[in-house]
């Protein structure tokens, strides 16, 4: 895992902070599934996450149309409910609009 | 660490993500600190911060007054000079508007 590259602001981040169930069979796949699919969708500019107990997955989004679209995709939304039904503990979800950023590279 | 208590949006996120150099020596002092002095600032709603590799930290800030503020302190200003001459291989800062949010407890 390593820093999105992402484009030039503006854009929208998806902040998916999470905490697991005891419950986390088919987790994993699910996840890597998730990713897979979600780098085909049209409007997605890339994604961050890690997990160290809490688990923080930023996913980067041209507009809020790509961010609905993805939102509707069927497999998408059974992930969703079978991590509502089982998986997460708790999430929070924020959708929040890029404005600004910079960097740093040694 | 667990999932930052926001109050309803809008409100402002600075996502913050980082590669660590290999001079880490003073980096975990200046972590707590920075956590410990960023609480007492006005404008501050909470953070969230995970590493595995990749390290992601999210602070969440009633506005941009509030961020343009924290950014001035001299102790963070310090902290900040300090990551780019020693303890950040890499690092990206995003400044996002959030404007809606939605969560799920078990």
């Amino acid at each position: 895992m390593s820093i999105a590259k992402t484009p030039t602001p503006p854009y929208y981040a998806v902040i998916f902070t999470n905490e697991l169930s005891d419950q986390v069979d088919g987790y994993g796949e699910m996840a890597d599934r998730m990713v897979e699919l979600a780098q085909q969708q049209p409007g997605y500019l890339g994604h961050e996450s890690v997990r160290d107990g809490l688990g923080i997955t930023i996913s980067y989004w041209q507009d809020e149309a790509a961010i609905a679209a993805w939102k509707q995709h069927a497999e998408h939304q059974l992930a969703r409910q079978t991590g509502r039904e089982k998986w997460y503990q708790t999430f929070k979800t924020r959708v929040a609009k890029v404005e600004r950023d910079y960097g740093f590279n040694r």
